[in-house]
């Protein structure tokens, strides 16, 4: 049997944000309450009731692992995510390009995220080839740019940790702050804030006075010229999901951080033309793509950002309207192109992104279930608060390895 | 946003309790059947499904900890609820004034409560003042009488532990026992153990002769003329709930047990005049003073314990008309004071004690939340079963991190 898992990015909300309804409840949806209605519903608490999830936790505990024990910092899905080959002892760092001023007491951000640039990244990465660190000997330093001002770093070298404080002061008008160990005594720690801040100064020296950056700052725009770093990662332990399950398994995603988690978990990652991990991503394409990796693979998780990206720029139409996209574009060519009697369907969010407060609340999240295996309950509808009459009940994270139940390729824990 | 939490102590019931209904769905509570209809209920395991909570331990669960991580016991709590100074270091103790006879064996014990002494326990404190330890150099002793036979006492010195048997042999007509070191060979709980003996022979000569006791002797009443120690406990890492959430949290309770949770929590006690901890608690002035608490503190947790308490005399008109004065007397002034745009309502019990059996039981306790974050589901009463129907699920402890949760107070476990 085949498997599919589509978690919609903060596609939870709440009653404020749209008159009474969540964005969830007011979106038209046939497709998804259809699949309600020949399945089964129910709240699952991404990690547990009344814990407010990040989005990597959130993942890995959707896909079968406790946070608690194996998450070591957002960077190394980052790194994953971009490509990068990540190692035993190296040290991920999520990256964005910022743009600072240089006064006499060293650099006063300006812009976290240098405008939300939009081109030019080639040319910005392609300078930063030439960042290294010397201060601290025997280090290697790489740098990748993904989409507008993010991207991801990594360090290699012996006796690097990741407690050391980020560079990023996450407030406008600040200074970069210098990195400190945050392990006080460690020479692991020291070192590695050495380097960051290194990288700090060197990264301004490469990017300030780039042809990209003449040209925004002579058009009026904030330039690219610094590197912000944070969310440090060593490479946790994740025991490959197929040697867990026994299923070779593949990951759609637009984001480098989802695919990054899919790949941290043994996934392999699919590229799709016109997967932007955005409000404006080819939701088409992935349906087809999943359909057609569902050939040579035994399960797809499927990801779609751009519910918590109107989440958090509290647009309510926009979330509404890309949920309805997500039931047309995705879940339309899904219920037609998938063989309902191999194929276990999930599909779910990986926290709540209401409209009021624009960020992840712990509030849990509506999750279904479809295929020939599921006993189906008497909700013929999706939502919040039809999921809370679901017969799955509540229950906390494991989405996928309740897939694989249903697949019938879960270990047995005992005898 | 504010937040107040009311947990009613056993508020769960039976079927058993009163012709086929427990005792809170046989209440008329038009106020708490209200705020369900406005809000969301659900079913709250205080531990976990199963386990047979303590109210310690429940506490601490609803509060957002895991009492199997952090709880040492139950004396630390009754100390601190007291007004009593703990540091690092001491052990803490719940005490009882019993009543003992001498005999050539040693102790024997007549009545473990001294008859629910009612008056006079200023005297016992005051005798007790001189209880020192003299066999275990370099420990000092503390006393202090709360409610009816209720104290606790506290030992502080070096090298103690709380691995030493009670003194309590809790059952009448037994020979009060020597404590011994429930760790082999362990010279802390040696020593612990050799104080508490000091401590059962001393506090008898102390109290046997004191007026009172000659008093109650006449009266044909048991004299107060021992204390029994149990529920030995060190003192335990518990993070403050202003370093969690950042908000600043108060508690109003009449038992010293709930108070002293809430000050190991990191809560500030309010004291309320009437407040008793007992079926004859002036529920009103608690309404009050949460809604006065509420224009300082971001969060108020108010207790009531009469709902156990009838529920231990195995009392079942006694607790339905103890729940229909909370939906009268706590839950109306409520209704009517607090500001509902800008506050959210959490009520739940601590755990059930059903009156068939007059103890604590394992089933789950309904919970209710309410305010404009909430996702309102379809029942609009409050009781057990229909709680069970509720669209909040089932779900175990961690009720007052929800509650900062729908107030965006939550930190965000990973990005």
């Amino acid at each position: 049997m085949k498997g599919i898992l589509i978690i919609a990015d903060g596609l939870g909300g709440r009653p404020t944000d749209l008159d009474g309804k969540t964005c969830l409840e007011a979106a038209d949806t046939p497709r998804l309450d259809d699949l309600a209605a020949r399945g089964a519903v129910g709240l699952v608490d991404p990690i547990g009731p009344g814990i407010r999830p990040g989005s990597d936790t959130a993942h890995l505990s959707l896909l079968g692992y406790d946070p608690y024990e194996i998450y070591t910092g957002r960077g190394v899905f980052e790194c994953l995510g971009i490509g990068m080959d990540v190692r035993a002892g190296d040290i991920c760092f999520r990256a964005n390009f910022g743009t600072v001023e240089e006064t006499g007491d060293g650099l006063r951000l300006l812009d976290r995220r240098a405008g939300r640039i939009e081109t030019g990244q080639e040319e910005l990465e392609a300078a930063l080839a030439a960042l290294t660190v010397t201060d601290v000997p025997g280090v290697e330093v790489a740098f990748r740019a993904s989409t507008q001002h993010r991207g991801a770093l990594l360090l290699r070298g012996e006796g690097l940790s990741r407690h050391a404080s980020e560079n990023d002061p996450h407030v406008v008008d600040a200074m970069i702050p210098a990195s400190e160990p945050t392990v006080a005594g460690d020479p692991a720690s020291e070192r590695t804030a050495a380097a960051i801040n290194e990288i700090t100064r060197r990264s301004f020296e490469l990017l300030r006075d780039l042809p990209i950056n003449r040209r925004r700052i002579d058009a009026g725009q904030p330039p690219a010229n610094v590197v912000l770093l944070r969310g440090a990662a060593d490479c946790p332990h994740i025991p490959p999901i197929e040697s867990i399950y026994g299923v070779r398994s593949a990951v759609i995603a637009g984001g480098a951080l989802y695919r990054g988690v899919g790949l941290a978990c043994g996934m392999e990652s699919i590229d799709v033309v016109g997967a932007t991990g955005g409000l404006d991503t080819d939701l088409g394409a992935k349906a087809r793509a999943a359909i057609e990796a569902l050939a040579s693979y035994d399960a797809v998780f499927v990801h779609v950002k751009g519910t918590d990206n109107a989440g958090h720029d509290k647009d309510a139409d926009a979330k509404r309207a890309f949920i309805e996209r997500i039931d047309r574009e995705l879940i339309g060519p899904l219920t037609d192109g998938l063989d309902w009697l191999q194929t276990h369907l999930a599909f779910t969010g990986d926290h709540s992104t209401p409209i009021d407060y624009g960020d992840h609340v712990p509030e849990p999240v509506p999750v279904l279930f479809v295929g020939p295996n599921v006993r189906q309950d008497d909700v013929a509808s999706f939502g919040e608060r039809a999921a809370g009459r679901g017969g799955l009940g509540r229950f906390s994270g494991r989405v996928l390895p309740m897939l694989f139940g249903y697949n019938n390729t879960s270990p047995k824990f005992g005898a």
